[in-house]
């Protein structure tokens, strides 16, 4: 019984950041400031969000290497090679990326964001808000 | 141009909770210790995992329902319907668990944690080590 896995995107990323090389490696290292443009069947689901808030977006990392079982972290060659469920690369069996990003703007179904470092395409997956006993703790 | 977005188990939740109804809204809220069964072909991508690591879980909401775009959080009727980008209800597009659990104990494939509220069978997407400076700022 292999359960159906299969994702929709709920919308896009649109950035400057066009190759996976310019992208910072966490979005509050110099991320620049990107757009989620919602598919508008979604819009009810959104609705809810509002400026200034802080939330979680799950991404799909589409350019990455879903065979990576070991990495070097961060790129770095000067680090041992590490299990990728010890590490945030984007390569690994579901890329799935998660980025705590803040909403700076609404303008009907697109969400201005800072601190979402994904390049320009990158299909979105879920908005989750921040649970402060959660996620903070 | 859509983009596969088909995920893969790369485990599943055995666990004492077996109906959605059981399981506790947050894991910190009473969800019993339990057991992520990983398949053995991701045992390299998970070698770095240790006992005591607090790490974050993903996992396939396989009971969900994904045409909900409005809830009532917690499952409260006395609360007012909210789009589902504003919760965190399973039932959204798509329903990707987000959980932050701690590492009890590590047998072969088998990871044992606390706090981790999903029921059993629950397909495991990923495994991310928590980030002390993007995930609990």
């Amino acid at each position: 019984m292999t359960p159906d896995l299969s994702l929709v995107p709920i919308g896009f990323v649109r950035s400057p950041l066009v190759d996976r090389g310019e992208a910072s490696r966490q979005g509050d290292e110099g991320a620049p400031e990107c757009t989620i443009e919602l598919d508008p069947a979604y819009a009810s689901a959104a609705a809810d969000l509002t400026v200034d808030e802080v939330v979680l977006v799950l991404t799909w990392l589409h350019e990455a290497d879903r065979a990576a079982r070991l990495v070097r972290p961060r790129g770095d060659a000067d680090r041992p090679l590490t299990g990728v469920f010890s590490t945030r690369s984007p390569d690994r069996p579901n890329p799935i990326g998660l980025h705590r990003v803040q909403i700076t703007g609404i303008d009907g179904n697109r969400l201005r964001v800072r601190d979402l470092e994904a390049i320009d395409g990158t299909p979105v997956l879920d908005i989750k808000p921040v649970l402060g006993d959660v996620d903070e703790r």
